[in-house]
């Protein structure tokens, strides 16, 4: 009997061939894969002791044969088969451009929409509500526990981390192990990688996505002692190349290139460009990718980019940006970075849980997505931002709130456009809505006693009231029709949803 | 022993002349004045029943005399004299341009920063804290004591109010008495004003000036039924000219055009020019003058506008756009409208005490000015921002408290510029400083648990932490000097003061 594989999981081949001279460099490895209709070219990667891997990630049902190509001989002409069996309950395969999954619309009002949101590749919908924990994974192995037992019972479906540690401000220690082999003391080798590392950030990135998280993995990054972020544009190469065809089995990987790619002055923009068609080359699937900034945004609208990562750049005005970014963009955003919940010294960081989730909301309700972080320096060693570890904020309780709203939405559904006509009504307020059955009104830091509002003619509505603060939905008894006024409590952060009644 | 009057106080002649046709178009009325130095030219106007007024407010010590012309032979060639006396104490005269009263001071640092602000003509320095009642003196004479005690007991020292009064949400009743003859049901007569309007209009002014509050007046603006803001571009100039010849002799008089401009598309930019040469040709005197927006900003660039007062125009990005504002123009900037604390079901009127205590902080900190306005519609009958009457908020009393504090400002101190060298420990904050004795910092609704500074080299400062929402200063006991560490509590709406101890 064949071995068998769930659809989106991962074949795993483990070959054995040479240990001699640098094999990380001198070994080719592919294996070409096929179900009869569709082939496809994985390349392998050499991990330790003479051992070799290649790792596949089937994404059609049924039998599957390979045969390995490799300059070592012993890697050479291996084959074999197995069977593809369907995807279990809760596996819908990598998160895509919804546009790209999902069959086209007619061309109508929310073909454009499908351009801003994501669907996993089974078009089941993905909103992402992401967090931040940099360098948990070059915590101690306590920490890294403690981070997913947080994580089991948090919100978050996505995690911005980083595989090289972090070096900066509360993030001074040097990790047990680095991506490649070598030591702070003694310096690195940036032609062999650490397969002890890998390992453990398999096993993570592996974790998470038993726990429906998406790996959203930083390649490079800036905060540095160690010299990986100065590497030269041959080592990047390498070890990008390595590090695609080492996780791209996994369907919960997403490719970040850097964050803050502008403090990163020593690589061009040209660099990104190879740098991102390499990961390319070594990621069969099509994994999503984006490149993230400090303060001036990398064109996202270079090709390679599948959605916006950005970090807000004005202090004041941050989460409002998301309806400017789509317009410029056309892809979807997802505000990384719109500061923090916490009490670091940094204004990025001393949010309270009120203005983080109104961050939130703002910015859901204009049809992007966000990324939490926690800043909280009087709680302990660990930081959530960079060492994961615990939570202690407030604003974790209201974002998985807020995600329960949002999975309610219809799914054509659009923010609402200002027009002279609807100006006066709406000026002030952000709006998801379909036109005429389903409205989702936001007041953000307003508290206006009442709200007036003009319903679509001939049609009935009933009205829910959300506070979004203190998570309560109030379902008004009345069934609303015309021109009403809703009795909003002068009260921050209220919401009102309308649903048509039929 | 001739008749005296205080310096910039007013020099009041009533003459009788004709009654007959409309001498409000008819008689032309002037009187020259002069101390033999200066010579000005001041217009009359007509009050009922053949009364004609001549107001004077002299700008220099010593004996004036004058002489009428008229088309009436009645008012024609009337001397006398009176002795101007000196100003008492807390009477500096008119609200001037600082660049206007102040010697010019060497080029350097801070002649620019002298563009922005604001002095009376004695060279006393002036920082507006405005508030909004628009129509105030449209309310019954018991609202209109009830808004002066008010005032009494409030930090304001501007006030916008409109002559006009107005029609709106919540303002939907008739006054008792116009600024023209006639009333809302027979119509009005725009070539005959009414004296009894005029009058009380005049006492609350002078009562204004005597509690030092400056009358922002507001000649035309649309919200209107009875006719007001759609007369012909004549009766605009014959009512605009009226207005001045009666009222320009206030000490405490500023002319706004308009408020909310654009949504007056009737008129267009050129009519305002003509409107404020006319206003400029009828006051002798000079008073400050501005148009104040609803969305577009007017071209405050234009030499008859003395400062910007501007509505903010996003909704989010409010008083942080002083900085912007400056830039571009280049004058004093009012922040008139930055949203109203309230409850009202409009998005500029429902904010809380703390988000308009932060935007006047915000404001202020930027090297600008801002008016308050209250909108409570739960609170009785009269709303603050348009009836006057009683205060219900919490802001009031903060931005007495950051009065108080603005007031302690040494001469010679701007806004901090954002620069490479000084970006990293300031792109969150907002400072007012004189680049070595004095630093004012403040950290609007971030929270973070300290601050690290580094000041400048050889020198000591005394530190006092400012709790701008809980109105208290508190000294810190050590003397600090170089790169320090100073702890905030994790508190929002913090300031930091630093003073040099030499």
């Amino acid at each position: 009997m064949a071995k068998t594989v769930e659809k989106y999981k991962v074949f795993d081949l483990e070959l054995s061939g040479t240990s001699q001279g640098n094999p990380f460099q001198d070994v080719q490895l592919t294996a070409d894969f096929s179900n009869g209709i569709q082939k496809l070219t994985v390349k392998g990667f050499y991990k330790d002791q003479g051992k070799y891997g290649i790792r596949f990630m089937p994404q059609a049902e049924g039998n599957w044969t390979y045969e390995t190509h490799s300059s070592d001989p012993q890697l050479d002409g291996q084959t074999g088969e197995f069977l593809c069996t369907p995807a279990a309950a809760g596996n819908h395969g990598r998160v895509c451009l919804k546009k790209d999954v999902l069959p086209k619309k007619e061309v109508n009002f929310y073909v454009t929409e499908d351009e801003f949101h994501f669907a996993y590749e089974d078009g089941t919908r993905f909103q992402p509500f992401g967090t931040t924990c940099y360098a948990w994974v070059n915590q101690s192995e306590q920490v890294q526990e403690q981070t997913l037992e947080t994580l089991k019972n948090a919100p978050f479906n996505k995690i911005r981390m980083c595989i090289f540690p972090k070096f900066y401000t509360y993030n001074t220690t040097d990790p047990e192990r680095y991506a490649f082999q070598g030591n702070a003391k003694d310096g690195f080798d940036f032609s062999r990688f650490d397969n002890v590392f890998f390992e453990n950030l398999e096993k993570r990135i592996q974790q998470l996505d038993e726990l429906g998280i998406e790996a959203d993995i930083i390649l490079l990054h800036p905060y540095d002692r160690w010299g990986f972020s100065k590497m030269t544009k041959e080592q990047d190469i390498f070890y990008l190349s390595y590090a695609a065809r080492r996780l791209s089995h996994f369907k919960n990987i997403w490719w970040s290139m850097a964050n803050e790619y502008d403090l990163m002055p020593q690589k061009t923009v040209e660099d990104w460009d190879t740098y991102a068609r390499v990961v390319m080359e070594n990621d069969p699937y099509g994994h999503l990718r984006s490149i993230h900034n400090c303060v001036p945004l990398f064109d996202h609208n270079r090709s390679w980019i599948t959605h916006v990562s950005v970090q807000r750049v004005d202090v004041y005005k941050t989460a409002e940006m998301v309806t400017d970014w789509r317009n410029q963009y056309r892809k979807p955003v997802i505000v990384d970075e719109v500061g923090y919940e916490g009490n670091i010294d940094f204004g990025w960081g001393c949010l309270t849980a009120q203005e983080l989730t109104r961050r939130f909301w703002e910015g859901c309700m204009r049809g992007g997505y966000l990324s939490h972080g926690e800043t909280y320096v009087d709680q302990g060693d660990q930081i959530w931002w960079a060492h994961g570890g615990t939570l202690h904020g407030e604003s974790t309780a209201r974002i998985a709130f807020l995600k329960e709203q949002m999975a309610q939405l219809p799914d054509d559904i659009q923010p609402l456009t200002l027009t002279p006509e609807n100006h006066e009504e709406n000026w002030d307020s952000v709006c998801l809505h379909d036109g005429e059955s389903y409205f989702l009104y936001y007041y953000g830091f307003f508290r206006p006693l009442y709200r007036n509002y003009t319903l679509p003619a001939g049609k009935k509505y009933k009205i829910e009231l959300i506070d979004t603060w203190n998570m309560t939905t109030e379902e008004l008894p009345e069934v609303y029709e015309g021109k009403i006024r809703i009795k909003m409590g002068a009260r921050q952060y209220m919401a009102v949803r309308m649903k048509e009644v039929k």
